[in-house]
């Protein structure tokens, strides 16, 4: 007898061309994800987001109406992925907005614009990896010399190195006599850095010195980037990146929290959805520079508290809760395979250290990156992301702060927002009172949505040009053709019309967005504010301003003071330092110093619970106006827009 | 179609009753094996030592006639075991004197004896014990002491412990979260010593700080033997030994090597049956104090270089062969899981650390539990084991070398020799003309045979009372009922009749054995002389003799001076000490200081050869007399057998 099945369908998803086959009720969503169809959903499946938009282009998908959709989007087939049923056989297009595509961002803006930033211009540290490969060339032992196998390797690698005490696993110590005799005593030794104790993790017969490789990870709650490392020279070989797999399970830190703790198996499937982006980016740079597995000894990882959780297959449930603390922040090394990480079989994996619940190892790396921890400069380090954190110190102090700005400027939380990847504006200009918009997208493909700089540059634009007000409110008496009233009745402004997007619809900001934007450019404001407030400073004290931020392209600083997310100090004070979390890792990889200094880094920087100071509020209410209510604080930005200056006429 | 097989016979081992199943031509040796009957065998089944006889006593055998057997015993139904095929159903019985019974010494000579010795009384570290278990009453986290869990952890225990960095696999750092707050931040961590670097071995819920038991073992090429040891008091609860179960494959060190380097799955097999051994005397030791595997936390070995190598599973090859290297003497601590040993699935094994091939762990252990690297006083150090090692030295320098005595004193190379077990005489006088013996046995067994310390004795008082001359050679001159011609006309001496004997035999000491023993003796004196001499010493500068040995009883000093083992100085400077290995190997278990300083004593010794030395063979061969070719060296001796006093008149 038969069990009784249900039925099973075909759904083809479009562009991509990729078939799954699903048992019947299943939604789009788990289909694409069985698939292997990367489609954006923050809220990971609550109906929430209704980013997840596909349309049904042949078949029966049952699904309710939403908010999310429009009429004439229901009649043309649009259906949210994470709502919608397979009920027959479909074709399923992912249109462009709704597309995760795991892009490589690198070869689109080549690793040069990493090796051109302030950090590697400045900082070159001495050469000395974490993982070290020497070749040794052994006095053959005699009768007058008759050290053991183990003590003479240990022997000349104590000179060569100048450490004193070793590990070595029993597998490598029972094959050494035989493999030091058939490669005639001449041998590479892998040592692996674990403090005071250097583990000897491979040796090798004859030089493979010259194959030493690292890769540093900056695991991103959005993007995971990772860079790979020659370690006998300390050049960058190539950088890739990707969309974090674990996006399918919510957009936001909370979230993916959430999943780990709630769901059967939710830690597991997070971690495996990190290390498996971690070791696909790792392939395609393997492949691309004819490399070995074997080769690569070493990974360095930086990320936000949660991400290094996950990474670890660590729960991450008590970040979230009263008072916040996190299971592990400067944990030891470990070996990859067991973390999951393909690289050589005893290679290992060294997380940089986090500061507290909600300010991570992205935030240490970065400041030893910058080394604002050696400065005499009062710095602050701004590092805009999902959270949003500041850093104000020089090499006798370091405060941090997290300012819980939500992801805003990562162009996940908007209308027609996306991440930088491509056909997303990144760079606008509005010229001509807004009769002509001149911008550049990420690939120069068709635009089909704004990234974090693009929103920027348009709020600041909108801002100059008088189509918003200092509230954030669109102008709608203005006579501007590109402001009208849109769903709800809200107003919006037309960004690119339908027939110039690459995807067939207008791409929008709407009022909605731009209350968002306002809410986390004031947060991170503020908290800036309130944290030089507490140790007696002003925003003049500051001597550099440091921003931060993975946007894969370069901020506009200038826009960045217009809407008030920087203060307005004179602008050689403020630089743009790109993704310093990535920076960090890879200086780490390159440097035990530089390992140990960002585990100094870590223990010596104060947290700051913003949420918990009186004056908090207050600051970031009074933040929350573009630049703000308090216009002193903003001259340069005053007087540019009392005198119209920057309302440029085309 | 069936393969063709060849018959299968069942084959009975008497007085053990175990039966197997055999191929009809397996040797009964191998049959033995198979049932896990021990059979005594030296040559590992060459047919060479004549040790491995047994009485078939019903069915059919086929085997060649031998040397070792007589006419009568051929006759009887002996039969060599490695030489005997099984060719129809057996019964085979082994007598006494071929059984390696894995009799537990430590119950029949209690713990105390160790207790009492020399080392037990002088030296009591302070308890620092390599593994060490510390309970720790957290503080909860707030939000103002915000640490995270692991550093939490760390933190308090460097307070503790004053150990800064720590290392600690995986699986912990992911459960410790969970188990932090189930058990109420009260939890006891398990800090393993890894030099500077301290490994958390394991974390569990409350107060599990009392339960922390470590296990010391002198790995001896014949006894492997166990000390169970509260590493929170440091006392020792209880001492086992077995035979080391590779004697099946061998009894000396180079047949081992031999058979770890050319038979296939060699080193494996020799690897499983020591670590074999050790998990039988764990686990008994576990059962007589109702104790968990996982209160064992450590285990500390020492054992001569060949078995160190086996125990580790590495070849130990090279160590028999020009320039005689081993492949590592002070290994790291390895997981004991790994090793095969049976313990915490997260304990440790530590070897203490070897001085050259053929200056083992045992003989640093040694050197450190007698503290001769402390000491102001010249001394010299006697390990009479199969090899017979000197060390000679104090705080400024230590100089060891190997006599390669051979293992006449382990009574496994005479005729009626045996080792220390019950039924062994281990003490033994001659009255009245040798008209009464007066003796002592292990047990109070019934006389099977000889051991080491019976064997000294007997040449003591055989040369005392007139009955052997300086040369070795019985008297068959003097009337002596005892002394016989035995097997092919040669000499021998009758210790115990048949009628009076656990195995219905003769028990005897033949000529070959008196010269066997004269080479021995006269090795390890000429090596003692001959590195004084090297030195710029003689022995009258020698301010302390230490003699160690797993004699499993005292050593009549007297009697080891009588025949020249030892040299004719104040009994006062003479001290037996015992297992000096295990001694060894247990300090370094309860004292992290004592593991370091074994360590700087292997570094710190030099290794003295003997074999290239061109006055050792002179030297050897004065001293193959008893006790002395130059009988000026040990004037008390000479009085004693001038005056005739020593012979005794019941």
């Amino acid at each position: 007898m038969k069990a009784m099945t249900s039925k099973t369908y075909t759904v083809l998803f479009t562009p991509e061309q990729v078939e799954v086959q699903v048992e019947s009720g299943t939604t789009i969503l788990a289909a694409a994800a069985q698939a292997g169809v990367f489609i954006n959903s923050l809220c990971g499946g609550d109906g929430v987001c209704g980013k997840c938009r596909v349309i049904v282009r042949l078949g029966e998908a049952q699904g309710g109406t939403t908010n999310h959709l429009t009429r004439v989007e229901i009649q043309q087939g649009y259906i949210l992925a994470c709502e919608g049923r397979v009920m027959s056989d479909l074709v399923v297009e992912v249109p462009p907005e709704s597309q995760l595509t795991s892009d490589m961002l690198a070869e689109e803006h080549p690793a040069e614009q990493f090796a051109e930033t302030f950090l590697m211009r400045t900082h070159v540290p001495k050469l000395d990896p974490l993982v070290r490969k020497v070749y040794l060339e052994l006095p053959a032992p005699t009768l007058e010399n008759n050290l053991a196998d183990l003590e003479r390797l240990e022997h000349a690698l104590s000179k060569s190195l100048g450490t004193q005490e070793f590990q070595m696993g029993l597998k490598i110590t029972q094959r050494l006599a035989t493999l030091l005799r058939s490669s005639d005593w001449k041998v590479t030794a892998t040592a692996a850095y674990r403090g005071s104790l250097t583990e000897i993790t491979e040796v090798e017969c004859g030089n493979t010195s010259r194959c030493n490789l690292g890769v540093a990870v900056d695991v991103g709650t959005t993007t995971v980037m990772a860079q790979l490392i020659d370690l006998t020279t300390g050049g960058t070989m190539g950088i890739a990146s990707r969309y974090n797999s674990q996006i399918r399970y919510g957009g936001d830190i909370i979230r993916r929290i959430m999943h780990a703790s709630q769901e059967e198996g939710g830690l597991s499937t997070l971690q495996q959805a990190i290390t498996g982006d971690i070791n696909s980016l790792i392939q395609k740079l393997q492949q691309k520079f004819r490399l070995g597995c074997a080769d690569i000894t070493t990974v360095t990882a930086a990320g936000n508290t949660t991400m290094m959780h996950c990474l670890l297959g660590i729960l991450p449930d008590y970040i979230r809760k009263e008072p916040y603390v996190g299971a592990a922040y400067c944990p030891p090394p470990f070996r990859a395979a067991e973390v999951g990480i393909k690289i050589n079989a005893r290679g290992l994996v060294y997380c940089l250290p986090c500061v507290s619940s909600f300010v991570g190892a992205d935030i240490t790396a970065g400041v030893m990156a910058v080394e604002m921890h050696k400065s005499d400069k009062l710095t602050m380090f701004v590092d805009i992301g999902t959270n949003g954190e500041i850093v104000i110190g020089h090499k006798e102090f370091l405060v941090a702060a997290s300012a819980s700005a939500g992801p805003a400027f990562e162009g996940t939380d908007s209308h027609d927002g996306m991440r930088a990847s491509a056909g997303a504006i990144d760079h606008l200009q509005i010229y001509n009172k807004d009769r002509l918009l001149s911008f550049s997208t990420i690939g120069g493909k068709p635009p089909v949505g704004i990234c974090g700089t693009g929103y920027i540059d348009l709020l600041a634009e909108l801002l100059k040009n008088g189509l918003m007000d200092k509230r954030g409110k669109l102008n709608t008496t203005c006579g501007s053709k590109r402001i009208r009233s849109g769903e709800h009745g809200q107003p919006e402004y037309v960004v690119i019309r339908a027939r110039d997007s690459g995807r067939g619809k207008d791409v929008v900001i709407t009022q909605a967005d731009i209350a968002n934007m306002l809410r986390a450019k004031g947060a991170i404001y503020s908290a800036g504010q309130v944290l030089l407030q507490s140790l007696g400073y002003t925003f003049d004290d500051v001597e550099r301003v440091l921003v931060a931020g993975g946007f894969g392209t370069s901020l506009n600083v200038e826009s960045a003071v217009t809407i008030g997310l920087l203060p307005d100090l004179p602008r050689q004070r403020i630089q743009f330092v790109g993704n310093a979390s990535i920076s960090g890792a890879g200086l780490a990889a390159v440097s035990r110093r530089k390992y140990d200094e960002a585990r100094e880094i870590a223990q010596s920087m104060t947290y700051f619970e913003l949420s918990t100071d009186p004056t908090f509020m207050g600051e970031l209410v009074s933040a929350c106006f573009f630049p703000h209510t308090d216009i002193q604080r903003f001259p340069s930005v005053m007087e540019a827009l009392a005198d119209g200056r920057l309302s440029k006429e085309g």
